[in-house]
């Protein structure tokens, strides 16, 4: 099967590079934009691709919404299967692009757009095959892995943490996406939508590692825990979609302990398979583009959806979970969360919650902050 | 598609359970020994269910090698696919069953006899197709597993850790296979059979845990170490096969210790996905029956392989592999072995050798041994 590639940047070459040796896939053209196409094997319009009848493939690996949705579009309507590493788009579009390739009798996979390198869509998709999820989730953004182990294991402080996360290429020069836990939580709404057919697209809540100092993490440190920035979904008793991303302090055995630098960790946990674990690279290169051509290998071998046609979006329920949760804020805001155990730091307050739902602890950080106060939050783990 | 069992025990009564919920599955008739067949879905007979035309899958779940051996070459003469979860067919049988199946356009999936419920194979099928896998390996046996961590945590020694394995019907009555490491090596074989269309079929080596004590344990633990039974694959820089199981002392920060209990690991090396971590249940009705049902799904996605047809059977270089041990043995043995930290513990000398290939470290051993010498060794890992 030839395969034509939208963009040609760090995964888009590694994807190149790989259909050259991979078995029963082969080089397409290439979309890149004017001036850039100095090989015979690129091209400039989307035409050229759309309507070349030898291409069976497109891997979408441009990023960004525009012009890439109407590309992908254009392909799926025009019989080409699709697979993509844009977590953006399918967040923002993925149940009508779904849907457009049932109606054209081809493929749209996503893999590479969760977990990098990290298998974990493909097994969760097989799995809700015969099996029922009871929760999703994980280590899914690699840049915040990364500073929050080089907080951890060499003291660092969250700026050189971040500048060290930049000099190294793990964080973009803006990395808001990354550190407010954007980016792991349009990884996390791809998840809820393989496993429960159903995509959480409002009422969501996303609290990164901003607010975290080095004073935070030796403070867990001393205590035995280790700070991971986890995504989490699952269905209520209701049978209603949640879907969060926020820090959680761990015990040394947990295994999301043991993921190191900036690799990714991907959890499902099956009614009768139990929970099963998967650990990769992220982000990068070959590990995404490995991702990206394995989708390619599926469709092969017959595989076809990851997220149903039509899958409708929904409004997450957030208040359908309850954590106890660390907080740590200025000691003059002690009444306004439902504090056990305090304990002063000087004019802080290091505290254990009352068990109470995710998105009621969202929210009261939201207001603190309102209120002027610098208040970091983390679940305590199992 | 209609999937008939052949055995029910542990694994069928989940597998049966499981096809009722699964898409596109449903339960066939189970063949059981007679005067077991005290339901009308029971059969005593292979031909009521190799003739039986509304049959397209047949799950092997009876264990054993014959008649194991016999009714799927029948179920796959008859042009019934087939999926197991009998390691000791497929590392005695797996060439021919997947000759046959191939004669007879029909699937031959064993998922479920390396890792349980961890998709370890699925994955290293598909992984494949595009990348080169420079490595395989990982904890294979959940009863070893459940006892290593019960003497390093808990702090009980062998024979109680045994018993309790046994209590919780992790071990079997006769553990040989379990604590010899002679199961994990039967799973790395199929492993690398998946990953490098080889079987290695001699010159394997397996060291189990039958030689560790709880002194040994609190001396690993005293250095921050953990103990692993580790299977291993590769292919040597001559393109030889290598497979073997040995215990190795890990740093905390390994993933592998953050394996607890029966738990597995199964880990690949891929070229460009990198290393690939997968963590689950290796054992267990449900967990079990959800890898076997897993691969009927593979099957309807349209997956046909996992052992090339005719793979051929090798001997295995074992001494293509390197490794500093960690050796306890009677310290009038010590000429026998390259050490070069020794450290005097009573009569005992605890060691540390200079880097040697596997197969002498294993030879050395069993050369020891012959002469009346306690010997427990293990590699340091990384």
């Amino acid at each position: 099967m030839k395969v034509a590639l939208l963009g040609f940047g760090t995964v888009g070459v590694g994807v190149y590079g790989m259909l050259d040796g991979a078995y029963g896939l082969e080089q397409g053209p290439v979309l890149v934009r004017p001036g850039k196409d100095d090989s015979s094997f690129k091209v400039t319009e989307i035409e050229k691709i759309v309507n070349d009848p030898s291409v069976g493939a497109v891997a979408e690996v441009m990023g960004g919404i525009e012009p890439a949705f109407s590309y992908v579009s254009a392909a799926l309507a025009a019989g080409k299967h699709v697979v993509t590493s844009n977590k953006a788009l399918v967040a923002a579009h993925g149940p009508e692009l779904a849907e457009l390739a049932e109606k054209n009798n081809v493929a749209f996979l996503f893999s590479a757009a969760c977990g990098g390198g990290v298998p974990f869509l493909h097994n969760l998709a097989l799995a809700t095959e015969s099996d029922k999820i009871l929760s999703v989730g994980g280590i899914l953004n690699g840049t915040t892995n990364y500073m929050l182990d080089a907080m951890q294991r060499r003291g660092m402080d969250y700026g050189d943490a971040l500048k060290d996360a930049q000099r190294l290429g793990y964080a973009e020069a803006d990395p808001t996406a990354d550190v407010s836990g954007l980016d792991a939580l349009r990884k996390i709404m791809l998840a809820c939508a393989v496993a429960y057919d159903q995509l959480p697209a409002e009422g969501l809540h996303n609290e990164g590692i901003e607010s975290l100092t080095a004073a935070d993490v030796a403070h867990f440190k001393a205590r035995g825990l280790t700070c991971r920035l986890l995504a989490s979904g699952g269905l209520s008793d209701e049978g209603r979609v949640y879907a969060f991303v926020e820090p959680v302090l761990l015990p040394a055995s947990a295994a999301e302990c043991a993921v190191l630098d900036n690799f990714n960790l991907a959890r499902y946990q099956g009614e009768n398979s139990g929970a099963i674990i998967l650990i990769g690279q992220g982000a990068g290169r070959w590990p995404t583009a490995s991702a990206v051509v394995r989708d390619l290998s599926c469709i092969l071998q017959g595989q076809r959806t990851m997220m149903q046609a039509g899958c409708p979006r929904v409004k997450a329920d957030n208040s359908a979970c309850s954590r106890v949760y660390y907080v740590r804020l200025p000691a003059r805001f002690e009444d306004m969360l439902p504090l056990k155990e305090a304990e002063k730091d000087g004019d802080l307050l290091r505290a254990v919650t009352e068990p109470m739902p995710v998105s009621a602890m969202h929210e009261a950080a939201a207001k603190l902050r309102q209120a002027g106060a610098e208040v970091f939050f983390a679940a305590m783990g199992e």
